[in-house]
């Protein structure tokens, strides 16, 4: 059912800084820095083996990112799995009685489908859910 | 020099609880429950892809998985990533300025070498940093 960690979702307050650390310090590559109006935020992309570190720069003070930051400070986020089938997935969560942010599977900017697990059912956990369909890539999402 | 994400180390209060989560709604494997004096802990590994995630449960008032268990609740503890040289790790990451919790790799108990990176200098993230060697396994460790 879960094939990988697809990424960790790390809030930071100034991706250029942090960047000093992850690319410059730790030496990982970085594929692309994204403006997300629809997360109030920025986002550098950093692969490491087959997952990903995604840094989150709030934009908006009513972003996620920005409340994140607020209650918490910099730190990791969110970390997100690869499912088979969110369906399913979402299916199986909800009979063991778990609560779910996302109900229904949303859409992503790359094509995946998407859903976040509550943090209070995955012991202090923000769990997101991700399914790539082979018929929905970045680019299809983008001519839509 | 990081190859890819080791483990993410996940602070819990009952891991048998969270393995109702994890292990069956999530349906992730366990290969090991291990007691870790030296720790004050017990771990409970669940392989996912190239990666594991490790559920701590504090098994002492005074581990630092107690510790973080009080200031923050049960979450996301650290991330490890694995590297091909520690010791060019740990010198790179001096050279740029960054705080190491352990100036000098220790041993740990599968035989892997391992230090820590201090939150300050990663942007409130705990990483832990490994580099297994081929002539350190668990069994020559254990027979030392």
């Amino acid at each position: 059912m879960i094939k990988r960690i697809d990424h960790i979702g790390i809030v930071v307050k100034d991706i250029k800084e942090a960047l000093k650390v992850y690319q410059q310090a730790l030496g990982l590559g970085v594929t692309e820095i994204q403006e997300r109006p629809d997360l109030g935020a920025t986002i550098a992309f950093l692969p490491i083996g087959e997952s990903e570190i995604e840094l989150v720069q709030p934009v908006t003070i009513d972003s996620d990112a920005a409340k994140f930051s607020e209650k918490r400070g910099e730190g990791i986020h969110h970390i997100c799995l690869e499912v088979d089938d969110i369906e399913k997935a979402l299916a199986d969560l909800r009979k063991k009685g778990l609560q779910l942010i996302d109900e229904v599977p949303r859409t992503g900017p790359r094509g995946e489908r998407l859903a976040f697990i509550h943090p209070k059912s995955a012991h202090g956990v923000l769990i997101e859910l991700y399914e790539y369909r082979e018929s929905e890539t970045a680019h299809d999402s983008d001519s839509q």
